[in-house]
């Protein structure tokens, strides 16, 4: 069982995991599992738990026959849905650790990189994220759904080195502390100025055309210019909207072509680097709470933030919050671009 | 010349650090350099840039005979003192890099872990801390200065693997968002309770015992109850004092012995981590903006966070905000406090 605990002085929550529990000597990588031996290839499903979700050409749940299949993680970070026991003790705040920790595998080979896969199998992917967050936003304990992929060898733990394409997804039972602040700066925002202010970005940079990186009907790829990570990448629908759950059927297959050619040029680019992507977009927004969010689509936009893992934050990044990136995003985006890329 | 880029949604600053520019083949490691070449070690001052502060026991600067020396970064994140030019792009800021980079190098000798050094060396250490800090203090342009370390591998800059003990210093001529953070988080806990919020935790801490790792007549040092890392560990004064630069002379002695206990628990449980110590401390308060901290001295609580780094931030973390740390704080401590250390 998990543990919610929040610092008493800024009020940041950690989830003291129990359930992941290590003593000293486990902090030191294993060897990757062979593929011969990895749980998310086609024919093996009886080793992982049962599916919560699959597209699937044939079969019952749990057998062969899947394009794409959602399990619950074996280590969840947070787990079980009931009202949680929350608590003081002393000064500090204490949560039972309520939440939903899913793992997306995106193939039933034993591929490594989404963007090798077809686009219309990446277009099944991203309809499962969509289904998944569109499922989980019905359970009225859960607040929020962080979707997100660790990608690459350097995040330390022997699951994270089954090399089989993968994304998670995360409830939890608060919104957390960075969604709130860029969904109360995105509302500030919009008070001041009767625009969304993604918009305003996205006005802007396709009309300069510096940072760009790829784009298409739908969609707009660029290197943010704050961007605090070398290479990092922004995939913004063109049309405004608040809630990645309710994109339309027809903008996915130019959503899963740009997100293919950014994580392709980047991984030709920088020789296949460890990255991050997660999902910004809206909160859950329960019928029980209507006022909280009010606004929120109108203010809010949802994007996909792409993070190659190049360089990591130290002590000065730790005790800022200012992260220092030696490639400037007008640089890195015309690197990029001219990147060779099959396609 | 680096510039501060600010993002135009939650308001963050990004340093793009031209003087580190680099392109991708660039962020492959290079080999540390040999102990013979190391540009740190007594003997070698002309590789270095000239001294700007030193403790010697002869000569002039420059040369031999010193025990701690501090130079100017060769590869400066911010510098310059001269008003910054500060300007908007459309929706963005933009601001000159203006700001101060030393590097305090701890021993003469090619050593790599401070907590080998003997405690006197390690007073001189804190010493030279607290006179550059008291220096940078008096230049109206910064408004904060930030002393860190960091040691060991995984920092990913030739020049982080050069094994010789130091730490760094950088002024920056805004107060950063996450030191901002905690000062006002603090400051709204005294108003509700007239009480630091430090000194709370410290009472109840003292009180339980479940977390401490050491202490002494002047010093408490504990894993706290909402750590982020873990076995990350806090020293803290056990008087009240808001400034680490007003450190009382008679209390350096007992900082650098648990500093040195602290780091050589964690060595010795743990295989000599990576690691990161950052210092809280109050923000300078200049004559010209006496309001603005009014109350700081009451209300704030210098304390170093020491920081080993055995997980990585990956897109959860990234995304909400949310540390996962899979070793309670309560078993973090006594594994520290059992483990092997010599004194």
């Amino acid at each position: 069982m998990s543990e919610l605990r929040r610092d008493p002085v800024v009020g940041y929550w950690t989830i003291i995991s129990t359930e992941r529990s290590r003593r000293p000597i486990e902090f030191h990588l294993s060897q990757p599992p062979a593929e011969s031996e990895c749980p998310f290839c086609e024919g093996r499903e009886a080793e992982t738990t049962p599916e919560v979700f699959a597209i699937r050409k044939k079969n019952a749940p749990d057998a062969k026959g899947w394009d794409v299949r959602v399990i619950l993680s074996k280590m969840p970070v947070l787990s079980k849905s009931k009202v949680p026991d929350s608590y003081g003790q002393g000064l500090y705040d204490l949560m039972e650790g309520v939440g939903c920790h899913e793992v997306i595998i995106e193939c039933p080979e034993h591929k490594h990189d989404l963007d090798e896969l077809p686009s219309e199998q990446i277009e099944r992917v991203v309809k499962t994220y969509i289904a998944r967050i569109n499922e989980m936003e019905k359970d009225p304990l859960f607040n929020y759904a962080l979707l997100f992929k660790n990608h690459g060898l350097i995040f330390g733990s022997a699951n994270d080195i089954v090399r089989h394409s993968r994304s998670q997804l995360i409830a939890t039972p608060i919104t957390p502390k960075r969604v709130k602040e860029e969904l109360i700066a995105a509302r500030n925002y919009y008070e001041r100025h009767d625009r969304c202010v993604f918009c305003d970005m996205l006005r802007q940079e396709m009309k300069e055309g510096a940072r760009v990186v790829a784009q298409n009907e739908h969609f707009y790829a660029f290197c943010p210019f704050a961007a605090r990570h070398p290479f990092e990448v922004w995939i913004l629908p063109k049309k405004h909207n608040a809630d990645f759950g309710k994109t339309a059927l027809e903008d996915i297959p130019d959503f899963a072509l740009i997100l293919k050619e950014c994580l392709g040029r980047i991984r030709g680019l920088l020789n296949d680097p460890p990255f991050n992507f997660v999902l910004h977009t809206a909160p859950f927004r329960h019928k029980k709470k209507p006022g909280y969010w009010k606004t929120i689509d109108e203010d809010y936009h949802w994007y996909i933030q792409i993070m190659p893992r190049l360089t990591h934050d130290a002590g000065f990044e730790w005790g800022t919050g200012i992260y220092i990136n030696p490639t400037p995003p007008e640089d890195a985006s015309v690197l990029l671009r001219e990147a060779e890329w099959k396609g």
